[in-house]
C-alpha cells in the first residue's frame, strides 16, 4: 500500500505540467523546484515577487518552505537543497542572502549544491529539496 | 550486509563508464541519467530515436520505465524526475508530451526540476528519477 | 527527536555559506556538491588542485570520500553521483579518470547523471552524492 501523497499549498499555482510541488512518501519529502513566483492569483500569470536576486531568492525560500511545511516537515529536516542560478556573479550575494535567511536555523544545515544553469527569461534561481522527516 | 544491486535493463546499453543505469537498496531506487537512445544493438553506437524533441522524449521516458520495472517499480513509486533540457523554447512542448505521457498515471505525480544545460550533441533531453517503493 | 548531523571532514574548509559538506540522518547521507579544491590551509583562499580535469576530477572525487568516512560510509554506500562538467569535450577523459578511479570497487556502482552547467572560473567539475548506509 503505497501513501504516496502529492503536497500543493493554497499560496502555489497549479504546476505547468502533470507533476507535484512536493511529494510525501513514508519519511521522505521532495520539494519540486521553485522559482520566485509570488502567491498564485487566481486568472492570472504567475508572476515573480521582482528582477532582482535579492527578492527572487527569498520568494523561492518561501516557496520551498511553504511545501515544506504542508507536507509536515521544516528546514530542520531538509538534507540537500540544489541551488540553481543563471550567473555565477550571482554567487556572492545569494550566499549573503542565504546566510540571512537561515540564521536562526537550528541543527545542522542542508548540504547543498549550487550549479549555473538557464532557466526561463526573468528568473535568476530556481531552487528544490529533499527531506527525511524523524 | 547490503543489499544493493544494480540494475540494467536488457534494451539498454552496457554504460560508457563504471556507473549503473539504476541501483536499489531496500526501498530505494535511483535511476541515473536517460537519454532518448533506441534499444541497444550489439555491435552498434548507440543511436538517438531521431533528432526532434517528441521522439526523444518518449524515448527518455520509455528508458527511465526500462529501470524501473527492472528494479520492481513502476512510475507510481518516483517521487522526483528531474528534466534537463537544452534550449528553454522546448519547455511548452516537453509539458505537452509530458502530460499525454503521464495522463493515466495513477497517484500523485511526482515532483519534477526542469533546468536548463548542455548535453552532448544531438541530444536535446536527458531525464533521471528516484523512487522510494513500498 | 532529529539525529540529523552535519558532516565536516578536518580537511575540508568552512563552506562558504550556511551549508554543510554532508548531512546524515538516519542510514541516509547526503553529500554536498564537491569541486577540486585542496585540502584546507588556515589563512589561505581553497585553491584547486590544478587547472587540469584530471586532478581536479581525483581531487573532487577525494573529497567526496572524505565526506562519506566521516560520515560512516563509503563508496559502496553510494546510490547517486551526480557529474557536472562545464564543456562536453571533457566527457571521454572524466570516463577515463572515473573508471580508473573505481577501478577496485566492490559490488554495484552508482547511478551517475551527467551534465554540462557554468562553475566558477577555474573550476571544471564538481561532484556531489547520495548515499544510502546498511
Amino acid at each position: 500500500m503505497s501513501d504516496k501523497t502529492a503536497i500543493t499549498p493554497a499560496t502555489h499555482t497549479q504546476p505547468p505540467a502533470k507533476f507535484s510541488h512536493g511529494v510525501r512518501k513514508g519519511n521522505i519529502l521532495q520539494v519540486a523546484g521553485q522559482v520566485g513566483f509570488l502567491p498564485a492569483v487566481p486568472g492570472r500569470t504567475p508572476a515573480p515577487a521582482g528582477p532582482g536576486l535579492r527578492e527572487q531568492t527569498l520568494q523561492t525560500l518561501a516557496n520551498v518552505r511553504s511545501v515544506l511545511e504542508e507536507g509536515g516537515a521544516g528546514w530542520e529536516d531538509v538534507m540537500m537543497i540544489r541551488v540553481y542560478l543563471t550567473d555565477t556573479a550571482h554567487f556572492a550575494e545569494m550566499n549573503e542572502i542565504y546566510n540571512e535567511y537561515f540564521a536562526d536555523l537550528k541543527g545542522a544545515p542542508a548540504a547543498r549544491t549550487t550549479v549555473y544553469v538557464g532557466l526561463p527569461a526573468g528568473l535568476l534561481i530556481e531552487i528544490d529539496a529533499l527531506a527525511v522527516l524523524d
